[in-house]
C-alpha cells in the first residue's frame, strides 16, 4: 500500500512491512546526499512547534533541505496569533493550504491526529504531549536494524526511567511488534506502568517473566536493577523464538542497551530527590560486563548524568549516530508521504497493525478524562466529538481515539432497551454478566451511579456490586 | 506603470488597474506551481515581524518559496538587538543591504512607510498597528473577483465588529474604489466610525442610506442588525449603478458576507462582556435566508464563535479558500515588486488613487496626536519630522502622512503676515471666514489658544468663536 | 594552507595572508551575485543563537542563501530543549550531524571553541560573550581594505567606549597585526583596559605614546578627547613606518574614525548617568576638522546618540556599507571553510599568529576565575578540563585556553620535587628568583598561601614576599 498522502500520527499507523520499506529507503538516503537533492524540490514543509524541541525540529528541517525542499516554520507559537482562540482544525486547514506537508509538535495529546484529520496534506507527529513521538521510535528501531541487520530476535534492554520516559513506551510496542526480546531494567520507582504491560500481552502477544529470577542469579548479573523479561509469544513470533529459559537467555549477550534520562519534569511531588539519587549510571565499569561485549549503547538524548562521558569514545556507543540517523530516517519518511519516492512493502498488509475495536457510538456525556487530551480543550470542543473504542468487556474498557487514554466506566445501560421500553431505563454494574450481553452499538456508559440516575436511569438487579472506582490508564484483555 | 522597485504600504499605493493586473498574475500563479519555481531564484526576502502573526508570516514565506526565492526571518524582535535603541531607519538600511525585499509587521502606525522610505529595496506592509494590512485587503478582493468575476456592482455585506475590525476599514475603501455596493451590518455598539463614513463620501463618492429603511422591512430581513447601505455615487460609478431603491436592492441577493470576529483585545473598558454577548453568529439558519442563496461567506480568520463550524462544509463557505488565496496573491505581489514579472495595467494611471492634498509646511510644534504613530516614538524623532497634509478647510483638518490619523486644530495664523508685519502676529478661529483665506503654504496651526499665545500670537477679531474641542480622527470634505 | 574544514573561533585563527586571501574572495563575492548562487548548493548551515543578535544572524543567513545553501536556525534557545541540562559538546555533536557548518552565538566565553572542538564540522564564532566576534572584526578590516586598498600604515582612530566595547579590542589587535597606526580616543572613564595595552606591546610590538602630547597641541586638535597613540614597532612594521613625531602625524589625516556606542548594559553601577552624558558625539561639526577630510566614518551599529543622523548623507560615512560588507565577507568565509572555494594564501604561514606558549599541565585545583568562562559551567565541567597556557613568568601569568582571561597566581611549587623528594613539598612566591627556575612542565600554581598549605605544601624561604593579590586580566611580557 502506498504511503503517499498518508500521515504518521502513531507508530501503529505503519505496518511492519512499511517500516522495513522505509528503512531500505533510509539506507539509500544515507548513502549519497547529492542524489537526494532534488527529490522534494518545490515542496514546502511547515514545521509547527507549539512546544520547544530544537533538536527534533532541526532534524526535520535538515531532512527537508537535503531533499531539496523548503521549510516554513513557527516555533513557540503558544503565545502567537495561532493562539487567538483559534482551533487546531482551522489552523490545520490554513497551514495545509500553504504547505505540502506539516510537522507538528503540540502539548495536547491527540493534537497531531486532529491536524492530520483536517489539514488536507500529510502530517507527521513530532510529539503530542505524553502520547507519541513516532519518528523517534523509527530512528531508534533503525539504529538497531542498521547495526544488527534485523530487529527480530534481538535482545534489547531498556534502562532507567521507564515510567515517565514516554517515547520508551512506543519503542516497547514497536520492538514487540518486530519480535524483539525485551529486558526492562527500570530505575527503582520508575517501572513501566501496568497498562503498558497489559497492552503488551493483550495486543502484542508478549509473555512476561518476573525479574526475581534474575535477581536470584546473584551478583553475577550484568543488570543491577530489577528486570522484567518480555518475550513475544504469538505463533509467528514463537516460530523464531525457541523455548528458552531466562537464565540461559541472560548468559547471552544484550544486543542493545537503551538508556533514558530521569524525566524529572514529570516526577510527582515527593518523587524528586530520592529517585534521582538512585538513578543508575551507565559507565565504563558497567559495560565491562560479559553480556555487553557487543552491545549497542543507545540514548534518545539529551542526557544528563545517567550516561557517563567516558563512554562516548567507546565503539559500542551509538547515541550520536542514533541522533544522526534521525535525518535520513525523516528524509525517507517525508519523501514517502509526499509521494516523491515509492517503495514495495513486503506485507500485503493493512496499514495499521492494531486490532480494529468496535466504536462506542452512544456518546451521551462521556468525555475523555485525560486533562491533556485534545478532545476536551475549550477551542476544540466546538467541533470535535469525543470518540472511543471499546477495547475490552472484562473489565469494560474504552480507549479515547485521540489520546489513547483508557477509562473503565463502572456502570452501563443499553440504548436499545431505553428506546424500546421506557420502563426498562435501568443501569447495571459494568462487570455484571448481564451487562456483557449488551451489544457494542447499544452501549451507554456512566462514570458513576449518580450520573446514571441524573440521566434518568434506575439501578437494575445487576447494579448491586460495590461502586468500582474509575481507573484510568488500564489496559485489558483483547476486546470483542 | 511598472510596479518593479515600488513598495506596498497602503492599499491606496495601487491603482485599480494595477490591482486588476496583479489579480491576473495571481490567476497565473495559482494555475501551475511548477512554472513559478524559478521566478525569484537567488532572491532573498526578509520577513521582520515585530508583532506575532504566524499566519501572515507563513503565507508570505510560502509565497517566496514557491517562487524559488529564499527567506531570512526575524520574529518577536521586540526583545532583541534590533531594539537596542535602534531606529527603524537604521534597521531598514541594514536589512535592505541583506535582502532584496522586506516584509514588515510592526505595532507602530506608519512604521512600514518609514521602512519603505529608508530600505532601498521594496517593502511590503504586513500590518502596521491599527493602520493598514494591505495584502489582507488584496486577498479579500481577490476572493470576490475570483468567485464572481468582478468586484464592480457586487453587493457585499460587512458583518460584526466594524468599529475595531480595522482591516475591514481598508476593505471598505477598496470596495468603494472598485464600485461595489456595501451593506454595513455592525454588531450593536460596534458601528463603523464616523470618520470612515465621512472619508467614504468625501473621497470615494459613496452615498449613505440609513438602516431604518431596512428595519422597517420587518422580520423578513435576512440581516438581523442595523445596516447602513452605501452606494457609489460618482459619475463613472453611477454609470454602472442604475437608480435603485433600498428595498428592491434587499430583495436581491447578497454576493458576499464578510464576517469579522469581535476584536476584544481593543475593546474599551466596559465594552467587554455585554458586547460580546450581543455579537451575532453566522450559522446554518441565517444562511437559509433567500438573500444568501449564492452568497460567498468570507472571514479573515482566525474566527472565535461568530462563525459556526457547521457552516464549514457549505459550498458557499469561502474562508479557507480565502486564506489559501493569500499565497498566490502574495506571490504575484512579490514577483511584481521585484520586477521578476511584468504586467500591463489597464489604466494609464497614477499609482495612487488618493487625491493629492497640499502639505502642511509650517511644522512649528505640531506633532501627531496618535500615541501609536511612528513619527512620535523616541527612537524615531531623532531623524523623522512630523508631516501632514491639509485635507480639508471646513472644518480645517490635517492628516498625518505616517499613520493617517486626522487632527482638527481650533486656531490658526498665517506665516506671511507674521514675517511681513510683526504687529499682525494674530491668531484666528480655524473656522472663521478670514482663516480660510490663508494659503496652505502660509498656514500655521495651534492645538489651543494658550499654545498660540505661548508662541507670541494674540487673538484677532476672528478668534471669538468658542474654543472648539480638538477632534481626532474626523474626515471631512475634499480639501483645497 | 587550506581553510577547508577549519573553524573560526578567534581572529587569531587566521594568518594575515589568509585574511588577505579571504578579502580577495570577498571582492569576487561582492562583484556578481549570480555567479555565487551555486557555490554551496545542497549544503546546510545551522545558525544557533543562544543570545539575541538579529543583525548578525540575518547577515550570516543571507550569506548562506546567496551561496545557494540552506539554513536551519535556532534562536533564543536559552529556554528550549537544548537547555535541558545538555552540554555544549553533546549539542555540537548532534547539530554537527545535521549541518555542514555551524554558526554559534553564546553568552559563555569560550563556548565557540568547545563547539568547534566537538562538532566535527567547521564552526564560526558569531560572538561568545565578552570574548570574541571575529567576523565583525573581519568586516571592519575589509571596509578599510576595500576603501583604502590596504590596512598597513593606515591611521585609524578608535572612538568612544574603548573599555566595554569588546569587539573593539579584537579590532585593535587585528589592526596592529596588519601594521596600522592606532589612535585611541576613549570617552572619559572608558579607556582601553591595561591588559589590552600590555598585550599590544608584548605580542604585537606596539609602541605607545601618551596622549598628553596631543592635548598640548591645544584647541586645534581634531580629537577632543584624551588620546593614546600606538605605532607598530616591530622590525617588519618599522620598515614601513619612518621615524615620525606625534605632532607631525596629527597634521596628517585620520584614515578612519571607528565610532562605538556606550555599552551601557555593561557599565558598572555608578558609571551610568555621568559617563553617558560625557559621551562624545560625532557630528557634522567635528568632521569639518582638517584631519577628517578623507576619513572613513565607521560604526559597528546599532548606534544610539553618539553618531548624528546628519552625518548619514556624508560621502565619508561608511557604516551602512560596512554592515552591507558583512554579507560578502561571510559568504567568502563560509565558502572557504566548507572547501567550496580555494585561495592561495600569500604567507607560507602558520594559521595562528599568536606565539605558542607552553601549556600548564599540572591542573591540580586551578579553575578559570572568569565566571562567564565555558570551562567552569555546571553542564560543561562533566567533560571539560581547565586548560591554561603559561604566557609569562615575570609576573607569572596563565591564560585560559577557552576564554583567554589571565590569572597571576601568587604561589607556586614544582611537581618534580614533590614527586621525587617528599620533604621538599615547599611552595614559593611566584615572583621569587627560585620560582622562575621551575620548568613549565613541572609547574604547580596556587591561588593563595592557604590553598597551598591545604594541599600539603609548606612555605619555602622564597615564600616570604607579601601575598600579592591575584590580579585577573593582566597581560605581560613574552613568556618562556
Amino acid at each position: 500500500m502506498s504511503l503517499a498522502g498518508r500521515s504518521l500520527v502513531t507508530i501503529e499507523d505503519l505496518s511492519n512491512g512499511e517500516i522495513e520499506a522505509l528503512f531500505s529507503l533510509t539506507d539509500e538516503m544515507a548513502e549519497s546526499r547529492e542524489k537526494q537533492a532534488g527529490v522534494c524540490q518545490n515542496k514546502i514543509m511547515a514545521s509547527l512547534f507549539f512546544e520547544p524541541s530544537t533538536r527534533t525540529r532541526l532534524s526535520f528541517e535538515a531532512a527537508m533541505h537535503r531533499l531539496g525542499g523548503n521549510v516554513i516554520s513557527a516555533i513557540n507559537i503558544g503565545a502567537t496569533s495561532l493562539a487567538k482562540g483559534e482551533s487546531l482544525a482551522d489552523m490545520a486547514k490554513v497551514v495545509g493550504s500553504y504547505a505540502d506537508i506539516i510537522v507538528i509538535r503540540h502539548p495536547w495529546e491527540g493534537a497531531a491526529k486532529v491536524v492530520a484529520d483536517y489539514a488536507g496534506v500529510p502530517v507527521i507527529n513530532a510529539g503530542d504531549g505524553g502520547h507519541q513521538h513516532p519518528t523517534q521510535t523509527l530512528l531508534d528501531l533503525y539504529t538497531i536494524y542498521e547495526a544488527k541487520g534485523s530487529i527480530r530476535g534481538q535482545r534489547i534492554a531498556l534502562w532507567g526511567d521507564l515510567k515517565y520516559g514516554r517515547t520508551v513506551h512506543s519503542l516497547i510496542f514497536a520492538l514487540a511488534k518486530f519480535g524483539a526480546n525485551i529486558l526492562l531494567c527500570p530505575s527503582p520507582g520508575l517501572q513501566v506502568p501496568e497498562y503498558v504491560l497489559k497492552k503488551l500481552t493483550a495486543e502484542y502477544g508478549g509473555e512476561i517473566e518476573s525479574g526475581k529470577a534474575i535477581e536470584d542469579k546473584g551478583k553475577g548479573s550484568p543488570l543491577p536493577l530489577d528486570a522484567i523479561y518480555m518475550t513475544p509469544s504469538r505463533p509467528h513470533q514463537l516460530a523464531m523464538m525457541p523455548d528458552i529459559s531466562l537464565e540461559v537467555e541472560l548468559e547471552k549477550e544484550v544486543d542493545a542497551l537503551y538508556v533514558t534520562r530521569p524525566q524529572k519534569e514529570r516526577f510527582a511531588p515527593g518523587e524528586d530527590r530520592a529517585m534521582e539519587k538512585k538513578f543508575p549510571v551507565v559507565d565504563k565499569k558497567l559495560l565491562e560486563g560479559k553480556a555487553f561485549k557487543r552491545t549497542l549503547v543507545m540514548h534518545p538524548l539529551p542526557r544528563v548524568d545517567e550516561l557517563a562521558y567516558e563512554v562516548d569514545a567507546d565503539p559500542r556507543s551509538m547515541y550520536f549516530k542514533q541522533a544522526a540517523w534521525g535525518v535520513p530516517v525523516r528524509m525517507a519518511l517525508i519523501a514517502l508521504l509526499l509521494g516523491a519516492k515509492k517503495t514495495d512493502t513486503k506485507d500485503n498488509g493493512s496499514p495499521k497493525a492494531k486490532p480494529d475495536y468496535p466504536p462506542y457510538t452512544h456518546n451521551l456525556t462521556l468525555a475523555c478524562s485525560n486533562s491533556a487530551c485534545v478532545s476536551i480543550q475549550e477551542t476544540e470542543i466546538k467541533y470535535l466529538k469525543p470518540e472511543f473504542k471499546i477495547i475490552d468487556r472484562k473489565p469494560l474498557t474504552l480507549r479515547c481515539v485521540y489520546c489513547e487514554h483508557e477509562v473503565q466506566p463502572p456502570y452501563i445501560a443499553s440504548s436499545q432497551w431505553h428506546q424500546g421500553m421506557l420502563e426498562n431505563r435501568k443501569y447495571h454494574s459494568a462487570d455484571s454478566h448481564w451487562a456483557r450481553t449488551i451489544k457494542p452499538e447499544n452501549l451507554i456508559v456512566f462514570p458513576s451511579a449518580s450520573k446514571a440516575e441524573d440521566s434518568g436511569f434506575k439501578p437494575s438487579q445487576y447494579a448491586t456490586s460495590p461502586a468500582r472506582k474509575t481507573v484510568e490508564e488500564r489496559g485489558g484483555e483483547e476486546g470483542v
